[in-house]
Parts: C-alpha cells; structure tokens; sequence
C-alpha cells in the first residue's frame, strides 16, 4: 500500500500517518519529496482485518492511497499456476479442448426443450444451457417455468447426455436447482448477490459465474473468492457484455476480458456471444473472436423457433446457424492449437 | 412500437412482418419509404404478454424494433400526477419539507451508534441510517453485526427519537430486519435482485430503493414496479453514483437523474452524495447540488471518528463537518423554496 | 513512480528493474515482500523527458507502474494557491461573484442573435456567447455564418456591452477569431487538439476550455497546461457532460468535477447545464446544482425561438425561462454565500 | 422521424406539432393512443435542412423525437452494396487478402525506424506504420521529428518497399505530410476535427479514420462521411478501443464494432490492437480476435527495442513476437477463409 500526501502536508500530519501505520502493525519507508511526500506500508496486509484503505485515507493531508498487492487470493493464477480444469460429469473445462454450452434463454416447454437440446448435441455442444428462473428487467415479462423448467431440463439431459447449465436466482431454490442441474450459473445481476455466491460455495456443483455489467474484473475474482472461500474451487468465469456508451449492441463485448482474466486466475475462462453483443446477425463473428482471444468454451444461445422465443429470441440461432457456427469454430480452434 | 425494416427488405419481408404483427392482435400501419419502410405497430401493447420486441427483432429483413411507451406503470408520473409521499413514523418524504438521512456506513459497536445518532438528531437529521448486514467486494472485509447491529439501531432510535432505514441483503433475514427497521434499503449490488423486491413489495414497510451502478433510469423504474406490483407503493429512489471512465472519484454523481425521475415517477427521489463522490472532502458540494437539483431528500455517511471506521472511512463526515453541512443546506433549501 | 514486479518475478529481473531506474538518474528504494517486490522510484521526475511509466512497463517481470505526482504544474492548484481571476473587459471570472454566460448555440441572423443579447442582458448575464463556426456531427447540418456570424456577434456587443465568448474550430481561424472575440471558446471535441491549444496559448486573450466527452479531469488539466505553457494563464475549464450508459438525458453532468477541479486547480470552473442535460426542461434544475456545488459560472443556451433554432433547439431556454432561472439562480448564490 | 407525445398531452399540442411536421413538407400520420399519442413523419427527411429533430423536441408536449433513417449517406453499405476496395500503391484493403499496418507509434531516429521498418516487412506486413507528429496527452511528452521523420518513413519506404501510413494533427502540415505519406491517419483525438477532415475528401490519398474513444460507431460513419462528401472515397475505419470503466486495460476493445461496421458500411475496417488493449503480453490475442471477427486489417505497434521507446513502448511487440504473431494470424486468416 502507498499513502501520497497532498501537496503542503505538514510534517505532523505526515508523522500522523506514519503512527496511524506503525500501530497496525506494518513499517512505514517514508520519502518526503520536494513535491509531496509518499509513505509505503511495509509488511503483509491481512486483509481479513479493516479496510485500511479507508482508514489512512481518511487521516489529516492525505491525498489517497494506492492498493499494491490484488485483494483476491484462491482465485488469483498464483494460487494455481497450472490452471484449473473444471468436471461437468465427463466434460472438461479448461483443458485444451474448448467447449460449447447451447440452449435457449429459457425453457418454455417440453418439444422446444428438446428440439433445442437435440440441435446442440447434433452440432457438437458439450453442455446443456436453459433457464427455468428468469431474472427480468420488466416485472410483466416472462419469468421462466420453475421446477417444471428445471424437470425439462433433466429430461433433455437424459435424451441428449449432454449435462445441464441452468440459473440460480435465489438462495431459497438451492435445494430444487441442485437436485436438476449439474452447473449452477449465477447471471450478471446477481454476480455480487453475495449470499448466494456463499451458498454455492457450501456445495459440491461447479459454477458458471457470469460478470456484472459494470463489474472491473477485479471485483469479479473477488466475487469468485466468495464461492471459493467456502471450499467450492470448482468456479468459471464467464464475459458476458458490460455497459457502455453505444447503442449499436446489446452490450460492449470486452474481448481484452479473455486474455486479461487468463493471465490474473487460474480459473477456465467462457464467453457468452450472445448477451454480448445481442443480435443473431453478429453472434457468429463474436463466437470466432472469442475461441481466437484464447476463451475456454462459448456459451451460445439457440433456439428451434426464435420468432415465438419467449425471451432473447432476437441474439439466438437457429439449428442450421448453429451447426454452421460450429464449423467455422472448429476451423478457428484448430488455427489456435486447440480442438473443439 | 416502431418496427424499422433494413434498406433493401423485400416486399415479401414486409408482408410477414406486417402478418407477425397482426397475428398478436395490432393493426400494422405501414410506411413504405424510398429508403426504407417502417411499420407502427397500433393498440395497447399488454406488457404482460411475450416480448414483442424480441419476437419482431428476429424476423427476416427487421433492422430495428423502438418501443415507444415506457415498460413501467405504477411507478410512472402518469400513474399519480400529484405525487406520493412516503411517511415514516412522523416523517413525510416528498412533501415540501426535504428530509436527511444519517448515520455511519455500518454499526461497529454500542458507542459508536449512539453517537453518530446523536449527532445526527444534534444537526437535524429526519431519520438514522446504519447497516448490520454488509454486501462487501471482498469476502475477507467486515460483514456486519447482523441482528446485534439491528438491535443497536433500535436502541439509538429509543435514545434520538429518528426512524430507521437499514439495508436487506437476503430474503431469509427478512423477518429480522421487518422487526427492527422503520425502512428496508435494497443496496445498489441489489437493484436487480428481483426476488427480494417481491418479498418487499409484500410488506407494509417502505422501501429506500438504490439504483444499480449500471441501471439506466427506465431500469430503476422497473425495479421499483417490481415491489409496488405487490401492492407496496411506499418507494423512495436513491441515486447513488454511476459506474463511469474517471478514476477522479469513487463513482460519478448522475445528478441529471433527480430532475428527470421527478418528471417520470411519482415517487420521492433521494440523494446519497456519500457513496456518489466517496471523499469526505467533496461531499458538501454534492449534498447541496443535489438539495438545488431538486432531491427531496439525502442520505449522508457520518462517523463520530472516522479513520476508525470498519467501512466508508474515507466518504464520512465527522459530527462537526455534518453539522456545518446542515447549515450551508437549509439555506440552500430555502433557496428553491423548501425547508430542511 | 512506484513499479510493482509480477508475483513469482525473478531477482534478476527486479535487479534489471533497479538498473534501469538508477541509469535515469533516480534512486530505487525497493521492498522484496513476501508476495511480490515494489520498486519506489525517488527523485524528481523531471516530465519533460521520454515517458518512463512505459519504459519501465516493458520491461520483463513488471505488473505495473503507477504514478505519483501529477503530470500538471501550470494548471495545479499548488501552482497558485489563492486561485485564478481571469479579466474579460470589466468582467471578473473566479472572484466571489459568479457569472453567467448566455446566449445562442449559432449566430443565425442579426434580428435572433440582437434579440438573444438583449434577452441576456436583461435578464442579468454577464457575457454573451455564440457560435459562428461549428463542429457537427453530420456533414450536412448548419456550419454556422463564418466570419458574418462574428460580425453580428460584435454588433450585438456592441448594442448590449456584454463582452463576446466564441467557438474557433481550426488554427486558421485565428485571425478572424482574434479579431472580434473578447474569449476564445475551444469546443468539446477541440479539448485534445493540442496545435490549436498551443496557438491559443500565445495570444492574449481568455480561454474557455470545454472539457472532452471522455477526458479525464486529469487529462483536462493537461490540455489546460497547453495553453498555460506558451504564457497565457487566463484559462476557464468548463463541465459540459460526458458520455455515459444512459440515454435519457444527452450527456451525463459530471456534477463532481466541480468540487474536483476547484481543488486541483486554481483556474476558473464553469459549468454548462445545456449540453450536459441536453432538454431545455431540465437545465434550470442542473444551473441549480452547478451553482450550488461552487461554479464560478454557468454557460446556458437561450435562444428568443427554440422551435425555429438552426442547432439545439432542444436545450435552449426561451427569454422568459432564462428570466426566472435568474431569479433562482441569484437565491442559490446567496445561499452558499457568493453573489451573481 | 417519429414523434411521440407526453402523456396528457392536449390535442392542441398533437395539432400544432401536426401543424408544424407539414409545414416543413412533409406528411403526418398520428396515432392518438390511449396512453399517448405518436407522429410518425412521412416522406424523404433531407439530412442538409435544419436539424429537425430539435425542432419538434422543442414544441411544447413532446416527449421525444427519433430518428429513423441513418444519418449518413455515402459510408452506408446500402451505397455500395459490393464493398470498397482502397488502393495503396500494389496493395488492396477490404478484399479477401487482410493486410497488416506494422510499424513504432513515432519515428525516432534513422536506425530504430529502419529496423522497425526491415522487421515489418520481414515477418509479413503490408504497410509501414510511424508517427512523425504526435498528438501526446502531456505537453511535456515527446512531441515526434516532425518533416525529419516523414522523411525517415520514405527513406525506409524506400528499403522495404512497404508503402507509409502516417498521422496528420493539423490542416497546415498538409503539404508535408501529402509529399511523404501513402495513406493520412487520422489519430482518434481528430476523429471529431471536422476542418481536417473536409481537407482530407478534397485529396487523392486514403484515409485511415481511427474512432474516437468515446465515438458511437454511428459518429464514426459521419466522420468518414465528411471525407467522402468532398469526393475522396478512399477511407478505411479503424477500431482502437473505446473508453470504459474498468482500469485493467488501457482502453475497452469494442469487437463488436467489427461485425457491424461491416454490416453498415462498405468500408474497409482495421483494429488497432496495440491501443485496445494497451499491454504487449495482451496484444497478440486481442490480434487473433480481430482477425476471427472478420477484420480487413491489422495495425500492429512494434519497436526494435521497447523498453527505450520514446512513446507506447508498453504496448509495443519485438520483432521477434511480432514474427511469431504473424505465424498465429496466418492460422486464423486461413480458419475464417482469407489470407495473409
């Protein structure tokens, strides 16, 4: 940690810092420029302790104070420098070969479900995504089937073979969504929810963790750390669009994400095109970009029919762009010496 | 709803368009334009049914679907021309007379609370705020007291006489915090957490509802209609700060936002210059801005000591700073015609 | 300077670190910690010369450099401590009284842009403002009357004894410019055209400098330092909003940079609720809480027929609203103690 | 243009905005709803008139206006439906062939320039990249060679025989810059210099347009339509990244500005992935992705020896990385079925 004092601090008030530091314990190198003066706090920073960030800064001449050391830990590439690969039943996440989830937005009833699930496996998906709780912007939308979204999606599975991704939205569903699926996906909305990220910490199920919409990634490793604290190390980390000022897209796709979150975690890495960028038409260029960027697996979403879709039926594919996605994918994977 | 097709469209696309619309229930009036058409789509569009705009996104030809009217009902101006007031206890919020919500980030111990709530009632404050369960980016920082915060609350309001606004994290600590609170906060990581607005929308306590750090205002508006659809229309908005580019303070104060919830909702529209700025140092400017912008009330951190606070040490004020502040916004509010 | 090395960073590395640091002069003061060293770099950096945050960043094992000191000095608030009063005529700009600035968005004709000057002045404004050249975004909207717009915008100084603040687009320009303007205005989109801030920083006369969409305050105060470095101090920085994720309102008012800027810099704050709120209906409330958060003056657009306006109709006040906001404006003045 | 009223708006208001739509040209076709009633405006709206959008927006009871056609004309891929091709001496961008723009952010000195130079064309580049006038944030930054330099780009052009691109900050270098250059960079801080660029369509030289950070793509298209308005159809767009909130890279890619541009506009499209991202170790995957998402072209910064670069050397590839780079981007260009 760095403490700079404004410019005109007065040597009390720098000599107030440096006691405000020496009695929590750490040392303090002192250099009292001409300009201002910097003191580094030497000495290992428990952050389980107060936020001393806060508490230097608020101290007399303080002009602010810089973080040095990351404050996520399991989650960070040191803690594993090998990378972590993640087991979904007989997938692999994280591995050299990367992975498609496909599915709809939501599960709306049984022959979608299975018309969709049928298309992923026919096109080479490894997982199975659907939701059965729907968070909506809009209190009138469709907010999914519940535990009968949840019985389609096990039946999907038992058709397909391909294991299930599905939403969990609340702490008060955890039973019944741990019963279904075999990836618990926490959306955008609830990435800092974290109640929730402590519970799935407590179980034995890996987690798709998608990023907040104007999460840094910085704060997405800590929301990792939470579910991570509990002993459930099994966690992805999924780009999904941030905000930004254009409204071209959906969102801002932040391709610089994938190669970023690569290097700070040892987590697998996934993209999801479709929140991405939000329209069918442009799903397909950021699917290749993603695979290219060095992403572990994509999550896409299709649809049998995406006029009638009851949610997201304007950035799902049909079968047949899916099944030609998945070819040009494959072609990429191979061009990044990985396999799909 | 305006349904813009891509330059070049065939007839044939236009047509099924037109079809689409039409097989929801609309008449489809059409603007076949030398560039390119444009269908509106007339009648009441239900909100409750399927996502139109969606629906006609994905149709062939379709460049763009613009929703003309708003997605929110009882939260909108039209809904209560007059405006609502919320009342607590004694105080009214939304009347002429602007309210100021005060009190440290979180309740750390007994003489901590008690006298940041005396200071708080000392300068004038209307109601006590203080948080007992945390939502914190690092799972290693201080999470809060918990139900023992909730009771040093309650023992402050018995000692000042001030009502109490405290946040809710989890729909399980409910009944806890219904118990002891005199107003529910839904923090900004919450915003969007839709199921804990239901439950609230079943009570009969108001709620101080924050907008999301990405949360466009049409979005905070059905976020609001999230709770009154449940039948509780005691909602006050809470701007908080926006994610933004600059690094210069903590968020960016979206003051725009008071002027333009006002002419959009009926609902009272508060101010929290704390969390938007985040340095103590700037706080007082952004309290009377938002105070000359129109708030009918603000929510300001104060700490009796600061550089000890377990949270928001750098954003509060001390009681001396908050009773100056309260001086500089009476004149203030008696400026545009109001009273503190 | 502080250069913080990678986790797992080699002792040859840091040591090459070290080297490279003292080669440029300085000392290293480096702490080996437990997780990762840093390296502070001690003495004056002198920023005139090569960028050394990028050459230390490329250099093997680095994480990251931060940066201490400011990269301003002209500009920076330590520069002149008692703060800058600039003199346009008889008019003082950052003295205890605030000014305002009114006027159209374009000079379109002698009858609206008289009538404009007239309604400023009556109303009790202290400058007149008004674009002959204008940067649109599309090629095909209104330019503006070139150097006849000047010739009405001295005309109407004339008739009026408001001095004349006007926008120059390009350095050959200047002329003209010089010859008729009592202040320089560089639009938004000019903020980073540092030829034109550097011949703007050899004339004499006052510049107001309007802040980029995406400029950080600190890159601001860099583009002040170009104007300030060629000898000519007399530069007002002005807020005119910034870019955001939200479209309800044309811009979003950074409200913050006005306490920021006040404190980092000794120059002159304006703010322009116009464009930063972008509808005329809601630029009363913002000139509110610019003033109220310690403006030393506002720029706000009127216009004596909005309807028929050749550019911002949208945001320009009528005569008769631009009167009562006055009103408002000099009760809000009083209440933080200045004058207007 | 479709108008939409307030709610409660009076039938007078419908009237007169009725009124005022036809006394422009054009037709009026409303729709009195329930909620509120919409004026949708018929007929060829012609871009070079009044900006009527603000017209309408300023009569009293409208809520907002918006535009339905695209506000630009000649970059709209409906203008050349087949796609642009731009000529570099033997080089052609936006074919099947995607080209790349290697080469230091600034001309140094003649040793570092022909080294840049020889390992551009040694790895496979198609065009030499340098910058001898330097837009710099700092005033006190390295400012580049100015004339020295363009003539060190030709003496390298000369060695290599790559043709040069090379960055115009100011309408009076013109002459210089036309003698030496192949193809005018506009940098992103000029994206909005609308001067410069009206010069630039009066030249016989490609332009490369960089967007500003801040820039919605639509701006962009505006920009380049400024260019090609004077004749000069020769412009190629160049995504560099955007701003955003998050800190972990210097600027947000905007991929997604990739597949819609594309769509949009029959101009070649280029990303700058050296500026994107902003960190060497990232570039080469930010590279791969603009590659994959359907890219004309890359422009790449590369140094014979960063760490003593006199600007971006943080960002800058080593020949030998930029060799190994090349060999990845052949993979990629193979997988999405072009070459290199």
């Amino acid at each position: 940690m760095v403490i700079v004092m404004q410019q005109g601090a007065s040597n009390q008030q720098v000599d107030a810092v440096i006691g405000a530091v020496e009695s929590e314990g750490f040392r303090a190198a002192v250099n009292r420029g001409e300009e201002r003066s910097v003191i580094a706090v030497l000495g290992v920073v428990d952050s389980q302790k107060v936020p001393l960030t806060d508490r230097f800064e608020s101290l007399d001449g303080v002009e602010r104070v810089t973080l040095i050391s990351e404050p996520y830990k399991l989650s960070s590439r040191s803690y594993r420098p090998e990378g972590t690969v993640v087991r979904v039943r007989d997938v692999e996440i994280g591995g050299n070969r990367v992975v498609v989830i496909a599915g709809p937005c939501s599960v709306e009833n049984r022959t979608q479900m299975l018309e969709a699930a049928e298309a992923a496996r026919a096109a080479g998906a490894s997982l199975l995504r659907g939701g059965a709780f729907k968070p909506r912007t809009s209190p009138y939308s469709f907010q999914g089937l519940g535990v009968a979204g949840l019985e389609l999606l096990a039946e999907a599975r038992e058709a397909t073979g391909l294991p299930v991704v599905t939403e969990i939205l609340d702490p008060l569903d955890l039973e019944d969504v741990y019963r279904f699926a075999d990836v618990f996906q926490v959306g955008a909305r609830n990435m800092s929810n974290f109640r929730l990220l402590e519970r799935l910490g407590e179980t034995d199920k890996p987690v798709l963790l998608k990023r907040g919409p104007s999460a840094k990634l910085r704060d997405m490793l800590q929301a990792a750390e939470y579910i991570m604290k509990g002993g459930n190390h099994q966690v992805m980390l999924c780009e999904r669009g941030v905000v930004g000022f254009d409204d071209a897209c959906r969102n801002t796709t932040d391709i610089n994400a994938i190669p970023v979150l690569k290097q700070w975690s040892h987590l697998p890495v996934i993209l999801d095109p479709s929140h991405s960028v939000g329209h069918t038409r442009w799903v397909p260029a950021i699917a290749r970009a993603g695979m290219a960027a060095g992403a572990d697996g994509l999550a896409i979403e299709i649809h049998p029919n995406p006029p009638k879709a009851l949610s997201d039926g304007g950035q799902s594919l049909r079968p047949e762009q899916f099944l030609a996605l998945m070819e040009q994918l494959r072609a990429v994977a191979r061009a990044v010496g990985r396999e799909l």
